[in-house]
């Protein structure tokens, strides 16, 4: 019963998220990624698959890189190449499985994660993107990268996110680690894009939303550092601002534990 | 009576084409780019606007800078900002328009243009590009750029692309000058990526995508550059051979006199 793992992206544009729900009505009838991908194995394994990924995505979120593991009932002999070639053909183009292994049985899609980083990218110009307009958020006003990276440093190290966590998962603990949160200029070949870049030992629901949309306003309002710091102490959603929108939202990268990963054999 | 000359650019994907048509079930309920674009304008005007652009674009096909005029009844006062904000207020985040120029009465978008340039993007790898797939087209089996550019040499300079042509648009002549054809990788960036650039006086319906599918059929069946020359000779489509899909296709530039350039200014 061998463990599968492997490494996805989507265009979340026209999903309702990662989430597969038993109730279609939550989802009013669009697909979801988990339900798409199970469909597809299912077929070819000829066996009902579950699939766990490292965590669930918000409809109309991207994932450049999601990671996600099932297990087989009985051996089967499949090639990295076939399968691959057989899943992408029967998934949409806003889905793609670009990697397959098979990992060791402790390898856990979301409970070995020690890390993730997300990318929130935003076309900032009063004239939209109309190519591409799905995959960022537009800003009208001009923004000022040294302010939002000053806005930004006190989110770094060990916090309690509670104020930037949006109500409805169960979680043990609302602390996490951050180890990167700076904004860059997507440089010469999109000069209107800017992202922020965001890598931590894990996230709270909506959390990358809900600092950036903080972030903004506290930019656009004369905020400072103070205010995030003080968001950060009050532990109360009410202290922080409003939720960025998905469409500039990336899952960028997973990370393993070393030791795991070299475990992993590529298929 | 002043003319207004617009740049815009648009996402083809949605759309069934530039060309507004009286058959609305020719579009199959889609929205074409004129009729969107005239719906708005004629709204901020008060009064029935009808629009000209470069040249028709296919359904699915992208425009990165189309050039489009109208002509107003009796004087406007408007502002670049206000006309441009007003129009992406009320066009789809697909159509946006990125300047406006008032332009001499001799200038015409269609008649006054002197070239174009038109880009066609390639995701060259089997596994699909699930972010961007309405943005390019696939192409598992990987492209040889070099034998790409000798095949498409034989393009240059003036010849008749009657062999290039889909019918169903009249034309007085099938002859074209080609400045530009040539095929590059977009960059460490998007490694997957490649890019044809074609530059011309003019191209016929349907001209670059079937020279593409050309020189993408010759590329995988040992076609030569004489075949290319062979096909021009022949001056008959059945000897050309399978258009490329729409999704990859950009017009990239429209080229207009400098002098008519110059007496444009900016609304």
């Amino acid at each position: 019963m061998p463990r599968i793992k492997l490494l996805i992206s989507y265009d979340g544009t026209d999903y309702a998220g990662w989430q597969k729900q038993a109730d279609e009505s939550v989802t009013a009838g669009r697909p979801t990624v988990q339900g798409t991908l199970e469909e597809a194995l299912s077929k070819i394994f000829d066996q009902k698959i579950r699939t766990i990924a490292s965590g669930r995505t918000d409809a109309g979120v991207h994932a450049e890189a999601q990671i996600v593991h099932f297990d087989l009932n009985g051996e089967k002999e499949i090639t990295q190449q076939k399968l691959l070639r057989a899943l992408n053909k029967m998934t949409p183009a806003s889905l793609a499985v670009k990697k397959a292994w098979v990992a060791p049985d402790d390898f856990h899609a979301l409970f070995s994660a020690e890390g993730k980083t997300y990318r929130y990218i935003m076309h900032n110009s009063p004239i939209p993107d109309a190519i591409g307009a799905r995959y960022a958020t537009q800003l009208d006003k001009l923004l000022d990268l040294a302010r939002l990276n000053a806005l930004s440093e006190p989110l770094l190290g060990v916090h309690d996110f509670k104020s930037f966590q949006t109500s409805g998962t169960d979680v043990k603990t609302t602390i996490r680690k951050i180890k990167e949160a700076r904004w860059l200029s997507l440089g010469p070949s999109a000069p209107d894009k800017v992202e922020f870049r965001i890598t931590g030992t894990g996230f709270l629901k909506q959390m990358v939303r809900n600092i950036v949309g903080t972030l903004i306003y506290l930019h656009q309002n004369d905020g400072t550092a103070a205010d995030i710091n003080r968001i950060l102490a009050a532990k109360d959603r009410t202290q922080a601002k409003t939720t960025a929108p998905p469409e500039g939202l990336y899952l960028h990268a997973v990370y393993y534990p070393s030791d795991l990963d070299n475990r992993c054999r590529e298929l």
